[in-house]
C-alpha cells in the first residue's frame, strides 16, 4: 500500500495454530490488508501454538487498528499485544548523561570529585576560559525552546515539546559529536526568556533556539546576541535559510540564471520566511517579492503587520507591487514556501517564468501537491524524504555549531551563513548538479565538516574566534 | 611518603639511555624524593634511548616539580613532558549526552525525529504527566549552582564551580542510574535563581541546588519548594544532614545513649548545620547546642544574625545558654563540625561528656585533628577517605532521587530524610557495629536501592507520588 511509514510501524504479537501454511495465511491477510511487513521474529513456540512478532509499516493507527482485526478474525490466529515502535522507542527518552571517565575506584573519585576536582576549579576561577578545555563547554551546546512553535503541531508546551528537542540533541550528537541538552522553557515571556537563557549560559558553548514562534524569535535572538559572550542560533530561521540558500545556489547554476537577475517569491513571513529573505538578499537577490496570509508585503501596508514584517517589507518589493499570492507568483523565477499546506494552485505554478523552481517546504503537507507541479517546474524540492532535493535543517546546525565550538566563537555573523550555504552547496560536484540533486542527502558524511570548516574560517577572519 | 596522593598524580614522560640499571636509579631517586610510583609504561625504545611513562604520586604539585628536577639532574636522564592526571581527565569535561537509540537509517530517523516524533509530543500536549515515561525527565534531574560555596573554596563563579558540578553528575550516574545534567548559573540573585529554575523545570524530574550560600539557599529552597512540582532538594543542606543522622543513630547504638537524652552541639550554622539541627530534631533530639563564629546562638541574640538564624535559635538551645564553643562542648554527647578547620582544642574535646561522639566535617582538614581527638573520644568521623567513618554525602543523593524519580514524586517530606538516614544506617547490621564502622563505604552498593526504597515507600504514604 502506497502511503505506509515506519513511523507508523508496529510490532504485533500474534498467537496462532501451528499448521503448515499458517504463517503464509497471515502474511497474506496483512498483506491485502495493505500493511507492508518488514520481519517476522519468533517469540516462544508451545504445544500446538507458536508466538511471533510480526512488524509491520502502516499508513496510520486507524490502518494498524484494521489489519489487527482482521488477524483476530482469522481462524486459528489470535492478536496477543500491539506495540506501537515509534513509542517503544521513545520509553525513558532518547538520550542519556553518560560518564566519560571511569569512577570505580576511591583514587578515580579523589581525581575526578574531591579532593582533586578542587585544583582544577581553581585553574578556571584565575582564568575562566580555561572553562573551554576543563568542562564540558567547549562541546556542549543548549537546544532552547518555549514549545510554542513546535513542527506542524503549533503552541503545544514545552513538556510536549521534549520529544523534538532529544530528536535534535541526537541530530547534534549523530552527525556533529556535540553534546546539547534540551531546556524546555515554562514561559512563553520575551524577557523571562532571555532573562533564563543568560542565567543558564556559563556551561554551554552555544545556544540553539528551536520552535519559538515569530515574531517573539526576533527579539529575543536579537537581544541574546547581544547580552552574551556564546553564540546564539534559532535555527528555524538560520538553519532553514542556509540550506535553502544552499539549494537554490545549486539550482540556479541548473537553470543558468543569476541569484542577482531572478524573482523570488517567498510564501510565508514567519521565522523561516524572515530568515531566507535576509540571508537571500546577503548573498546577491535583488527581486524578492514576500507574501504572507493577507497577501504581498510592501512597505507603508497598514493590515497584520509588526515590527518584523515592517522591516522585512522595506527591505524587499523594489517595485512596490500590491495584490495576492497570485499576482506575485506571475513570472517569477522562485517560489520558497515556507507556509502551510496546499495554498499554492496549478495555474499560479504555470503562471511563473520558464525554467521555474520550487521549494516547498511546509511539512509532511507542502504549499503545493509535488505531482501537480512537477509537470510545470524545472527544478523542485520539499522538506520531505520521499522526494529528490529534501531541505532539511539537519544539513546545516551539527556542523555549523562544530565549527562555532571548535573555535570558540563569541558570536555568529551573516558571512558565516552565507560560507555555510556555499559548503553545503560545493559538496555536489558541478558534473553531478542535476534537476533532481541539488541538495546533499542528510546521511552524506561529508557535509558537517565541510560546514565545520567553512563556519571557522570565517570566524577567524572575523576575530571572533576566542581559541588562539 | 605520608601525604602523597592519587589526587596529586603526574604522568613524567622520562628519557633515559638505555644501560641496565638505569630504570633502578630513576626509580629509587623518585622514591627518595618522596614520590609512590604507581607504573612504568614503555612509550619508544630508539637507538640508545628508551622512553617511559613514569606515574607517581606526590604530595602537591611542587612536590613533583622538585621530583622532576632531580631526575633531570641525573646522568643520563631527562624530563620530556609532565602531565597532571588531574588535569588530564577533565580534559573536554567529564560528563557527555549520549543517544540512546540509533540513529543510521532513514527509518530510525523517521521514528526519532520527523515525522512519527510528533504523535509522542500529541501524546504528551493530551496527557502532560505521559512526559515521565516517553521523555528523559522521568530519570533526569538539574544540578543547580551559583558558584558562591563550591567545596572550601567560597565564591569561585559559575564557570570555576562546573568541575565539581559534572564530578556530582557522574555520582548520580555512577550509583544511581540517573540522567544529571550541571546548570551554573551566571546569576546570585534569589529572585534570578528562582525564577530561572522555575523555567527550565519542564524536562527535569527533579532539582538538586548545590554549592549555594548561605542563607540564599533557604529562601531558594523555600520558594522553590513551593512554586514548582518537582522535587527540590539542596544537598548541602539534607544530603549532609541525612548522613549525619544516618552516623549519629550508628553511633549512639554503639555507645549505648539515646538521642533524645544526648546533648549535641553543631559548630557552624550555614547550610549544613541548620539542617542538621532541623532533621535531628525532628528524628527526636531535645538538646541541640548550635554555635557560629560569634558564639553559642540563643533567642534573642542581637550580633550577627538573619532570618535563618532566628528560626535555628528559636528550635534550638532550650535553657537558653550564652557563651563561646569551649562552654558550649563542656559535658556535650556529641560535637557536629560543619564549620571550618582547626577550631576545636583538645581541652574542647576533654571537656565532653564520656563516650563522646566528634564528627568534625570541615573537609579536607577538619575541625580538630583527628589524631589529637581520637584518644579522649569513643567515636570519630570526619569528610575525609582516609579516616574510619567517612560521613560522604553520596550515600544519600543518588539513592535519595532514584526512589523520587521511580514514584514521580511532587515533593520532599521531612519523614523522607528521616526514613533515608534510617536506611543508611541500617545497612550495617548491629552486630556488625563499631567505633570504626558506623557508616557504610561509598562504594557500598546496598546503599542506594536501600535509601530510594525508604523515600518511595514515604512519597506514597505521604500521597505525593504521581505513579500509580
Amino acid at each position: 500500500m502506497a502511503g505506509t511509514s515506519p513511523s507508523y510501524s508496529f510490532t504485533m504479537r500474534i498467537k496462532a495454530v501451528n499448521k503448515p501454511g499458517m504463517i503464509g495465511d497471515i502474511t497474506s491477510l496483512i498483506g491485502d490488508a495493505g500493511g507492508d511487513i518488514g520481519g517476522i521474529d519468533i517469540v516462544r513456540a508451545g504445544k500446538g501454538d507458536v508466538v511471533r512478532d510480526y512488524t509491520i509499516d502502516t499508513a496510520d493507527v486507524n490502518h494498524s487498528q484494521k489489519i489487527a482485526k482482521a488477524v483476530d478474525a482469522l481462524d486459528g490466529a489470535e492478536i496477543v499485544s500491539i506495540s506501537d515502535r515509534t513509542f517503544l522507542i521513545h520509553l525513558g527518552g532518547k538520550i542519556s548523561v553518560e560518564n566519560k571517565v571511569p569512577l570505580k575506584t576511591r583514587d578515580d573519585l579523589s581525581m575526578a570529585y574531591t579532593p582533586g576536582v578542587a585544583r582544577v576549579c581553581t585553574a578556571i576561577a584565575e582564568d575562566k576560559s580555561k572553562a573551554y578545555k576543563l568542562t564540558i563547554k567547549g562541546n556542549t551546546v543548549a537546544i532552547v525552546t518555549d514549545g510554542t512553535a513546535v513542527l506542524g503541531l503549533g503552541n503545544i508546551g514545552p513538556e510536549a515539546s521534549a520529544p523534538v528537542m532529544e530528536g535534535k540533541a541526537m541530530l547534534f550528537k549523530k552527525f556533529a559529536g556535540i553534546n546539547a541538552f534540551p531546556l524546555c522553557l515554562n514561559t512563553t515571556d520575551v524577557d523571562e526568556i532571555v532573562n533564563t537563557v543568560k542565567n543558564i549560559a556559563p556551561i554551554f558553548g552555544g545556544i540553539n533556539l528551536e520552535d519559538i514562534s515569530a515574531p517573539r524569535c526576533f527579539e529575543i535572538e536579537r537581544r541574546l546576541s547581544e547580552d552574551i559572550d556564546i553564540p546564539v542560533f534559532h535555527d528555524d530561521q538560520h538553519g532553514t535559510a542556509i540550506v535553502v540558500l544552499a539549494g537554490i545556489l545549486n539550482a540556479l547554476k541548473v537553470v543558468k540564471k543569476n541569484l542577482a537577475d531572478t524573482r523570488i517569491v517567498i510564501c510565508g513571513t514567519g521565522a523561516a520566511g524572515t530568515a531566507c529573505s535576509m540571508l537571500l538578499t546577503s548573498a546577491g537577490a535583488r527581486n524578492i517579492i514576500a507574501v504572507d496570509s493577507f497577501g504581498i508585503l510592501f512597505e507603508g501596508r497598514k493590515e497584520r503587520m509588526n515590527s518584523a514584517k515592517e522591516m522585512l517589507a522595506k527591505q524587499t518589493n523594489p517595485s512596490r507591487e500590491e495584490g495576492g499570492l497570485a499576482e506575485a507568483m506571475k513570472g517569477a523565477d522562485i517560489l520558497i514556501g515556507v507556509s502551510a499546506p496546499d495554498i499554492v494552485s496549478e495555474d499560479m505554478i504555470k503562471s511563473m517564468a520558464p525554467d521555474s523552481i520550487v521549494f516547498a517546504l511546509s511539512n509532511p503537507v507542502p504549499e503545493v501537491n509535488p505531482a501537480m507541479a512537477l509537470p510545470h517546474v524545472r527544478i523542485m524540492a520539499t522538506g520531505r524524504s520521499d522526494y529528490s532535493n529534501q531541505v532539511n535543517n539537519v544539513l546545516c546546525f551539527p556542523g555549523f555549531f562544530k565549527g562555532l565550538l571548535q573555535c570558540q566563537s563569541r558570536t555568529i555573523t551573516l558571512r558565516m551563513k552565507v560560507k555555510a550555504a556555499e559548503a553545503i552547496a560545493e559538496v555536489i560536484k558541478e558534473e553531478e548538479l542535476s534537476e533532481d540533486y541539488i541538495i546533499p542527502s542528510v546521511f552524506d558524511e561529508r557535509v558537517a565538516d565541510k560546514v565545520a570548516a567553512a563556519v571557522m574560517d570565517e570566524a577567524y577572519k572575523a576575530g571572533v574566534a576566542r581559541r588562539a
